[in-house]
């Protein structure tokens, strides 16, 4: 079943009793220093530290018991295997996580909190594939795709379905793009909220695939990259990159320069954590300030899981 | 007029349209860490950064245009003088600043912001005394202590009231202890609205003046003080010392790495930016988990003007 506003309706009904309904904050310096209203939603307080909970909480809670009972598997760079964990936890069922070992140990610590059962593959998308299906032949686990997956992508709009009922009349809507997952559901819900208002994906220049495929018409495959914003190293499927085609406006994308500089500006002036990805889409509204002057900007932080001392070390 | 809930409620009508109703957040991973209900009240997403600009409004806005035409005046550490400066400008006079020429550079940049007149000094009570006395000499403005002032520690038991009216029937209030000007109101506030109620005071082994004070009966000076909490440097006055003597039942002193390893803590798991100072009330209720274990325990958080990269170097 494709996603749609009903979808996500359905998807906020059903997790949003496990679910904190995170605060949209404002701050009078920002808005002066750039120029326009901004209303940013903080799922850097959402459980397990990201939006990631809503996919994945209404991907576990949508499968019956039977369905379920062998435990749910997934890869991830971290945040939606955190969120997956704490989901089966929820359920009392096991959860299998394969992570490249290159994840930050903020994130690796988290998999460990919420008990999931870590096996660390290469940094490669295929190694990562091997393994996972190796162990789903071995445990009998359900597979949760992080992003390529309706149920996972209605969970996700839930985030910006909360923000368009806080916020009045916004003009435009802007959310990171790593795998398009938070995208997709964002864009979707806000269209369907209010046709006339403005997407905009934003990625990092060193991880531009979705850009790339946006403006060519023909999707990316994944690339390396090595972008500081390392929950947006993923590339676009070709689901995410349909419904983001359909709804999203624009595609901006943000130096690494750019992506600390935000990062830095949020934590000093809002006094809030929020992850190296999290930042991208308030860098591209820094560097669209005279298109959006004076504009109701709605701004998704996807994140809070920062390494402290890696973070503030770039500043 | 002493400070009493009367001039507390007094105080709030005052400045309520002016400040921020600032949240209270919980935490179930900190929770479970400590072994408590613990209640943050968030004054690092106050106003100028901290609860300072509580007591600042309280006392500007009090004063005839008549009284204030010269501007006003203070000596402060930093958030103090942020939070006179901002109060000033809401009432369009100047402002007058003498600040050790030791402030951490990001309560010297505030001072800027809030189009401060600043007089760096030395770092000695006695120094920052006379070069304000010299000032309030040759400008006319009139002194606004950073806490040796009713009318300034009404505005700052302004906190504790919104933090007594968000939280249904708490244990034991925790506040930390400079000058006392927020520990007074904080626990005139929560002992006039719930008389049964624990209140601990919270000071750094380093700068424990208060802690003395309090166990001899005997007032004890200033003296240097090296703590990282820079905040809480400052030696309390007779005024405050019979206010705390009156109305605070305990009184806790932490080590430097206790109160590193509290803000550490906050940020992580609470994705929020406090300073140093006021984490001490969080590493005190750590320290004291035994005793208030299972209690509801209301802590306030007294700002958020941190240098990022120097805090996040301690961690």
């Amino acid at each position: 079943m494709p996603v749609t506003i009903n979808s996500i309706r359905e998807a906020h009904n059903r997790i949003k009793d496990f679910i904190h309904q995170t605060p949209v904050l404002t701050s009078h310096s920002l808005n002066r220093i750039v120029g326009m209203d901004l209303y940013f939603k903080c799922e850097n307080f959402q459980k397990t530290g990201s939006f990631k909970i809503r996919g994945a909480s209404n991907a576990v809670l949508n499968l019956s018991e039977e369905q379920i009972a062998k435990g749910v598997i997934t890869h991830s760079s971290g945040n939606h295997g955190a969120a997956l964990a704490q989901a089966a936890l929820w359920r009392n069922i096991p959860s299998y996580v394969v992570a490249p070992h290159n994840s930050p140990d903020v994130k690796k610590q988290a998999l460990e909190t919420y008990k999931a059962d870590v096996t660390f593959s290469d940094v490669t998308l295929e190694s990562r594939v091997n393994e996972t299906n190796k162990l789903i032949n071995e445990t009998g686990a359900v597979f949760i795709h992080p992003y390529d997956n309706d149920t996972v992508i209605s969970g996700a709009g839930t985030c910006c379905l909360e923000l368009m009922e806080s916020v009045q009349n916004p003009d435009v809507i802007m959310a990171p793009i790593g795998g398009g997952g938070l995208m997709s559901g964002t864009s979707i819900a806000a269209k369907a909220l209010s046709p006339d208002i403005k997407i905009i994906g934003c990625e990092p220049e060193l991880a531009d695939d979705a850009c790339i495929s946006f403006k060519s018409g023909v999707l990316q495959g994944p690339k390396p990259v090595r972008t500081i914003a390392d929950g947006l190293r993923t590339a676009l499927s070709e689901r995410t990159f349909g419904y983001i085609k359909q709804n999203v406006d624009h595609i901006e994308t943000v130096s690494e320069e750019e992506i600390i500089a935000a990062t830095k500006l949020v934590w000093h002036h809002l006094k809030i954590v929020i992850e190296l990805s999290s930042s991208v889409p308030f860098a591209a509204a820094i560097k669209l300030k005279k298109q959006l002057a004076g504009k109701r900007v709605g701004i998704i932080f996807s994140g809070g899981n920062a390494d402290l001392k890696y973070v503030t070390s770039l500043f």
